[in-house]
């Protein structure tokens, strides 16, 4: 293999070419603070709390002399693949800016795990020790080729970001034995968990070693075939009910079929498998136009964390689970890195704003693990000093004890910059907007410098200076993302010549010299959006976007303590900006019907139904409007910093109720 | 105690005073159908999958010299419950209508069950034996108290049905096991399933042991205080969460709330403690205006199978499930007996018909085990040679690997009589409706005798012909169900003279002759029936309801392979009766909407959110109307013995979207 940026996926063909986190810098605005919260807290509060939890203890005590690993094991199966996230955080937050503290808590962290490897490479703190099940006498839910997948992308992110480490060789050990026990002839079954897939191709393509691609490989052919077994949640649970390049959409656990869709992607680029990528490809598309929340979210289902049904997308039932956002996100840029389409790159910018950012904490020490889209009860504030249970509070957790969330935002975040922009043999691409510095060089050689300046999301106006360029001509392209439809986007060119760009791609093709600015106007004032009357959870309500950020109703912002189940919004006047930059505000009134968090004894007891065409008296109160007021909004993803509250993004209409037609 | 009938509650003390099923028999109509299929098919089918899957055989293993229980034993932890439940289903058929075989059934499968009773009472096959875990080890999970709980039951139907037996005595040593060990300074915790509570109350009256009662007393009393783990979905889901008496709505997993609140009732009659009687009312209350569906099916979540938060009630992911109906049913006929108020006989008669009665086939051999309110996908056919896993299809299934309720289902059919009616010293009560024959005495030693004619619930009518009376007067209550609110019921006393009847009760207070004759008369007529706003997931909808049924759009019944998503009424025109006397009709239009179940490709792909102030073309014939129509909706109950099918409960009106109110 001939180049291997310091990028998150580096493909050896494709449309376009990633760049790496050193060609590629947020210097400012709102995914540089996240960066820079990500690296100074988030890091040091996943290691902190892997330590109390007894997580990384756990490769301590497996090569005890005296261990009783089986014993005095800590947390959940999978619980070593969250120290390997961590360390794949940390390893590209090392490629993103020179830190010698990092080097070190990375060789530290990498010694503690060393000695836990087998000789065969085997490297896996709850199986194959004495008093332990056996290894691989349990795929399904065991986990371990689950845990070598993290194992590699760590070891992969190691070698572009500094070269090739210690952990870089554990990674390559765990892939050797890996194919010497999964390969034709071995164990032909497939991990219950799918990960190893993408970070084998990873890694073949940092080592250019085929095998580790042939195993990838193998594993995406295999599922589908049955090699699970048929548990409670049927085999879609694991994707192994159909293979890969037969199915029209993605099902079953939603972070375990966009980690496999991830692979299979990697695997139809690096075999040229245009079957295969076509098939996800359609997946994608099927999964996006039915079964994604507006947030960009995916799953609707708690009891499995799986999608749901085409159009069973519940708001007050969202899980929308933050990994499957960060999966999401792969997803979505291993298909535009394939086929140069923009509509990836808009779906990955929805899923960073909305559910990627909405996980962590303005503080970055607590996260949500599942993001609905509607909460009617106050959460309990919770302790800092214990985890919680997984999905099921209104207030963001310092750790949980299925904690995978925490280090995924971590690995997705220091790996920002890696999304912004690609390169091909005629320019530059750029697709995700912040203040950045851009410097790489065209397929052919010529050296080319960029500086976007933008307060996008907050703002729409994106200036890209040229810093360095060439006496030939090359095509800077812009995305126009996709929420401008129905509005008008404006690219400036150096000349001051101002045209429309529609949703897609505006490009300027020109000799660019230094000092040139190419300007994209986008258009971010706050809309009205509908659902598909197919949604069936939101009919009669309206949603409001901003750029890309979605928006909701939260109670912290409502007069006298009101809970958000009493907004009832006027979709005949346009929400406009609020009071700040990033709040909006909308017309409407707020009900009466307030008291949903504490049952209010005097209306507790009516039946909820009654018959239409005899309208009998509503309880006092229950519709009444409060009169007409102002509404502020404030972007879903900063919910829930300001103390327990209510919240809804999808927000009734104060239309006439459609159900009752005869009073009017 | 002085009396006991053969009935499934029989309280001490309280307003009403329930019929035995010796005085109280169904003679024909619908739920004499059901109670025909149920004896006939239904307790064979339950007996023969219980041998099938091993739950029979767990107890000749446990007792075998060379068996080895900890490995051989199948099933989950609380695979004996069942077994006795089919007991107590067996012994309420056998206190219905006399028959040896089904007597000589229950005495061999209690000849299986009794050598695995251990000296001291205990009586479980999972737990205590050599390679299984030690008794009470895991009261969280573990179903001990709870199996015993339903082998009281089955133990007391036996003695009240047909004298003490075998199964009565094996059922009191183990309730004699669990006072001596859960005791006063014994072992002080609960278990993580209630339903000893009820039980031991049942007992305690069967048998005039007060150790009973008090035992009762003190697990209820307990509750809610801790002594149960705090697990990942946290204390609420058992109901440890807070004591029974300071709760204010039923939480956490629905048949553990349900049936802890029956056992509450039970002690709290039986102890006069008024204060925690009226702490279970209001729980009923909040749940009955917060928390049920429209069929009275309670729990909208998949994941812990519990009840959600205020409001949230989205009929495509109702769990609903079907031992929830049971159980519901079980507490509003206590609350009915303590209190005598009709509202508990309205919510079990809405159950009974939409929960209860929609779980089973039509021929009794296969059985929901959720009730979802929307369907979108067709179920896939399943065979009856295996089990299913529990709740995620769109068919019936035979039976479950967690199977309770075919057995709660048939315990519930055989002992329905039971919930007909009731005596007090004024007179007789009637609470549901169907052919029956009634012979009782009054309190005061009046021997009364009736004959209840009705078609119901197709027909409103129903005729009480007095076939035995006395010389003084007494009073005759009837029913006037909550659904016939804002319309007319009449009352037509013996001399022929009509008054109208208020939702509540009606009376006819006089000196009876034989022959004389009371008719109510129910106004039936299909109406239309809408949702608090605060249902969120129903808004834009309407639902069919006729009598007490709830009504369902099938795809069956659709032209042209339609799916029900594609369905739009209106609802400015009255649905009425359809061209059979299970069918109604309503007026609506079908849309193209209708590619729900399989994804079609060329309108897949489109991002289902769309600006509502800049409407974009929506894809050709995604909201377009295919003409006005006729449309057949049939009884929820029914619905999906016809093969696979999508259905509704709550169905769109083809009123202007609210959310395009600018195009008008």
């Amino acid at each position: 293999m001939t180049r291997s940026p310091i990028a998150p996926v580096s493909p050896g063909r494709g449309r376009l070419r990633p760049l790496g986190l050193d060609e590629v810098r947020i210097t400012g605005g709102f995914w540089a603070r996240r960066q820079q919260i990500n690296a100074e807290a988030t890091l040091h509060h996943c290691r902190e709390w892997m330590e109390r939890v007894g997580w990384i203890g756990n490769f301590r005590t497996a090569v005890q002399p005296d261990g009783r690993i089986d014993r005095d094991r800590r947390g959940r199966e999978f619980a070593d693949s969250d120290v390997y996230k961590l360390l794949e955080a940390m390893a590209w937050e090392t490629g993103r800016r020179a830190d010698p503290v990092l080097d070190a808590a990375i060789a530290d962290l990498t010694e503690v795990l060393a000695p836990a490897q087998e000789p065969d490479g085997y490297l896996n703190t709850a199986y194959g020790r004495p008093g332990q099940s056996p290894r691989y006498s349990d795929l399904e839910w065991g986990h371990e080729l689950y845990c070598y997948g993290h194992l590699i992308q760590a070891g992969v992110a190691q070698s572009r970001a500094r070269g090739e480490g210690e952990l870089t060789k554990i990674a390559r050990r765990a892939a050797d034995h890996v194919c010497a026990t999964f390969g034709r002839g071995g164990i032909e079954r497939v991990c219950g968990h799918p990960v190893i897939e993408p970070a084998l191709v990873e890694l073949a393509r940092l080592t250019g070693e085929q095998r580790y691609l042939d195993q990838a490989a193998l594993f995406v052919a295999r599922r589908g075939h049955g090699t699970l077994a048929d548990i409670e949640f049927g085999r879609a649970y694991y994707q192994d009910d159909l293979p890969v390049r037969e199915a029209k959409v993605l099902r079953g656990h939603a972070v375990r079929a966009l980690y496999l869709a991830a692979g299979a992607v990697d695997v139809a680029v690096e075999t040229g498998d245009e079957e295969l990528l076509a098939a996800v490809v359609r997946q994608w598309e099927t999964t996006v136009a039915r079964r994604t929340y507006l947030t960009g979210g995916m799953g609707s289902h708690h009891r499995d964390e799986s999608f749901g049904d085409d159009f069973v997308l519940p708001p007050d039932r969202a899980y929308s689970e933050t990994c499957a956002g960060v999966a999401s996100v792969m997803l979505s840029w291993r298909l535009l890195l394939a086929t140069g389409e923009p509509r990836f790159a808009d779906l990955a910018e929805r899923t960073l704003f909305n559910v990627v950012a909405a996980s962590p904490s303005e503080d970055g020490r607590a996260f949500f693990y599942a993001n609905t889209l509607h909460r009617r009860r106050r959460g309990t504030a919770l302790r800092t000093d214990t985890d919680s249970p997984r999905a099921d509070s209104g207030l963001r957790a310092p750790w949980f004890a299925v904690s995978c969330c925490p280090t995924n935002v971590a690995r997705t975040l220091a790996q920002l910059s890696g999304y912004v922009a690609t390169a091909d043999e005629h320019g530059v691409q750029l697709h995700q907007y912040a203040d950045a510095e851009i410097v790489t060089t065209l397929d052919d050689g010529r050296a080319i410098g960029l500086r976007t300046r933008t307060d996008y999301p907050a703002g729409g106006v994106v200036t890209v200076r040229i810093t360095r360029s060439t006496d030939r001509p090359w095509i800077l392209s812009l995305r126009v993302p996709d929420w401008t439809a129905g509005a008008t986007a404006w690219l400036v060119d150096p000349d001051g010549v101002r045209s429309p760009a529609a949703p897609g791609t505006a490009e300027v093709t020109r000799v660019f010299r230094a000092g040139d600015e190419v300007r994209l106007e986008l258009p971010v004032s706050p809309r009205w959006i509908r659902a598909d009357p197919r949604i069936d959870a939101v009919r009669g309500t309206l949603a409001v976007q901003r750029g890309p950020l979605v928006y909701c109703a939260e109670s912290t912002d409502l007069p006298g303590g009101r809970d958000v189940d009493a907004v009832r919004v006027d979709p005949r006047t346009p929400p406009r900006d609020g009071p700040d930059d990033s709040t909006v505000t909308v017309a409407g009134e707020l009900t009466e019907a307030d008291e949903a968090s504490e049952p209010n004894e005097q209306r507790a007891t009516a039946w909820p139904y009654e018959p239409h065409s005899h309208p009998s008296p509503r309880p006092e109160g229950r519709t009444t409007a409060a009169g007409r007021t102002e509404i502020v909004l404030v972007p879903y993803r900063s919910w829930a910093n300001r103390g327990p509250s209510t919240m809804r993004v999808w927000l009734p209409t104060t239309e006439p109720d459609t159900t009752t037609p005869t009073e009017r």
